[in-house]
């Protein structure tokens, strides 16, 4: 075997003791690489399944792993608030917790406090919220943020940051950017004292819609010399054209040696025009919402389970898929779980829609091994949008 | 090997194109046995998972086979309202709409009819009712009881029955239990016309805690020289002790070389209790209700997992199971989901309790095959009603 076939076929076999990108492969803007961390590697452009409270909703881990996922991003606000930080600690860290061995991101918890806490003050030193469980009041400072991480033992974690909601104005957009980059440079020097070898710490660029103030936030968070760099705030309803060229004017002043990782995106179509502008990583419930309330996506397009027309359709979404959810079950038997608001609707297209996603990713990063991202995302494009 | 090895290891091997029980072994009244049908043996003393609208909650059905269950049973009433009795016919029969390629027992509806819709009259020709999912109206008759599981393609059918709750007078009861007769009947004429080969159908006995209506019932029933009996209208709130006293008065009057089943039945000491009597199948959503609701049972006992204490636990529920939610996740994680409200809490459990009742079942016909079922039984109800 070369060097490279090992990589392709054993991650497991290179893991590492510090944390690193590796660009690959560059194909117009759109890059092939892998994130390398102490529990494995993850191949790039990945797609993160979200599992919110330490599950991905309506799958066991195995699943999700047969997947493909490399990765998976867990959310420290409800974490702390449940089971808590330092009880998962006292149980042998996520990992443990979950059942799941590879990496782990984290995010900071900042964007929940914002969109699930209706009490909540934010000041220099960080924000004070009720929970949205029991109304029990928390501060969630910088240095917390990277403890509660640390307490739960993510590969990789995010700076607290304060995401504003759009539209707003630029000097209150402003304001939240440049708060968020102290809170960075204070998240980075807890996060030196407390995280352990191989861990990382991504920096957020916030700024909103406006190019000059997402540009100073990515200099000035590139100048701190972070391991990763995300870029937050978007997909918060302002449209996939704004968000694209926002991230058209981001993109540019990121480091190419380090990973850039677009949070909370997106649609299948987000993604594919994300990576073609050079972003690496993503997260989003899109694929388990959806398919808990019966949209499905497949290579030929979105299925609205719930439609009557599906009633007598003996037809798989997908004969040719690797996910049985999409392979054995007749297009009948999922309307009519669907229908029935059973368990194993929301199992199936959850599972479905998350092998889905998977595969577009790793479609992704054969096109750009292949030097052929921008021919393959064009044809893909008109496939997958359809509605069925 | 000889005869008898290959009937335990190969019951696929022994697939028989009409319907029948052997008895095996008899260790006091407790019955080893196998019910023959044309999709596989069905090992007896056995336990059948509901799928009551085709599928066993929060489950696949590659679960619920790898749980050791030879046979599920499945609800007329739910299927004819959802997705309809003709649709399921025209997409290949039950087994083929929800993939379980073994036996299935079906229901007449009778008790759901009573259960579930809230208008309903009932006559000598059947009964009319609203359905509980839209109103709409549905006459279901003993024929066509009949035919609706012809059409689901059924191994296993139930006569129609008027079940009446208890508790009742005695006037009441004899004439539900007369119609039911009446019915049984008609049920039996409709089936010879429908049926095919292998197939068979039940008769039911009725008459409430009366030991001389229960009788007459199971007399006149034994007369028609139906392929099996089942004891309906027990388990409805009447108490355990009366429940096995009134399986005493009837189980005489039922003949050895046919099964015997005991409706809707019940927890872990129901089912060893009324296998010592001589009962040889049951049915319960109790394995999945409680896995919802986030009881779990063991071969140590109950454990409610929605109780604080289990908080901090990082013992699994039973790590000697073979089922890896019981083996694999700590009771803290699994504690997490329930109180979390989370899918996965639901799935693990659920899948936890299906296969603690598949143990018990296997354990229960080795005890008799080996000839110690009474000594098994006193020392397994010991441990396993305790409440942890
Ligand atoms: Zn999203
Ligand atoms: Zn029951």
């Amino acid at each position: 075997m070369t060097p490279s076939e090992t990589k392709e076929h054993s991650p497991m076999q290179q893991q590492a003791q510090t944390f690193g990108y590796r660009l690959l492969k560059q194909d117009g803007a759109a890059r092939l690489g892998e994130v390398v961390t102490p529990r494995g590697i993850v191949r790039t452009p990945a797609f993160m399944p979200v599992g919110t409270v330490a599950t991905v909703k309506a799958l066991t881990f195995d699943q999700v792993k047969q997947a493909g996922a490399d990765i998976v991003l867990a959310n420290t606000y409800h974490l702390m608030l449940r089971p808590g930080a330092e009880r998962v600690a006292r149980l042998g860290g996520l990992h443990n917790f979950m059942r799941w061995d590879g990496p782990i991101l984290t995010d900071s918890g900042g964007f929940q406090v914002m969109s699930l806490s209706k009490i909540r003050k934010i000041n220099e030193e960080g924000v004070r919220f009720a929970s949205h469980i029991d109304g029990s009041r928390h501060l969630l400072t910088p240095e917390r943020a990277v403890e509660i991480q640390c307490l739960l033992g993510s590969d990789i974690q995010m700076q607290l940051d304060e995401c504003i909601s759009l539209p707003a104005e630029r000097k209150e957009t402003e304001r939240a950017m440049e708060l968020s980059l102290r809170w960075a440079a204070r998240a980075q020097r807890a996060f030196s004292d407390l995280a352990k070898p191989g861990q990382a710490l991504f920096g957020i660029v916030q700024g909103g819609v406006d190019a000059e103030l997402r540009q100073r936030s990515a200099e000035a968070l590139v100048a701190m010399d972070l391991p990763g760099y995300a870029v937050g705030g978007l997909a918060v309803g302002e449209g996939q054209e704004l968000m694209l060229r926002t991230l058209d004017g981001v993109l540019p002043h990121l480091p190419s040696h380090k990973p850039r990782y677009l949070m909370g995106v997106g649609t299948p179509s987000d993604l594919i025009k994300s990576v073609a502008r050079g972003v690496d990583m993503f997260d989003c419930v899109m694929p388990t919402r959806n398919g808990r309330h019966g949209l499905a996506f497949t290579w030929n397009g979105k299925v609205n389970l719930r439609n009557a027309r599906h009633a007598d359709d003996p037809a798989p979404l997908d004969e040719q898929s690797s996910c049985p959810g999409a392979r054995d079950y007749s297009r009948a038997y999922l309307h009519h779980l669907v229908r029935s608001g059973e368990y194993l609707g929301a199992m199936l297209l959850s599972w479905v829609n998350t092998t889905f996603y998977q595969e577009l990713m790793a479609a992704m990063r054969l096109a750009i091994a292949e030097g052929r991202f921008n021919t393959w995302a064009e044809e893909t494009l008109d496939r997958i949008e359809r509605t069925n």
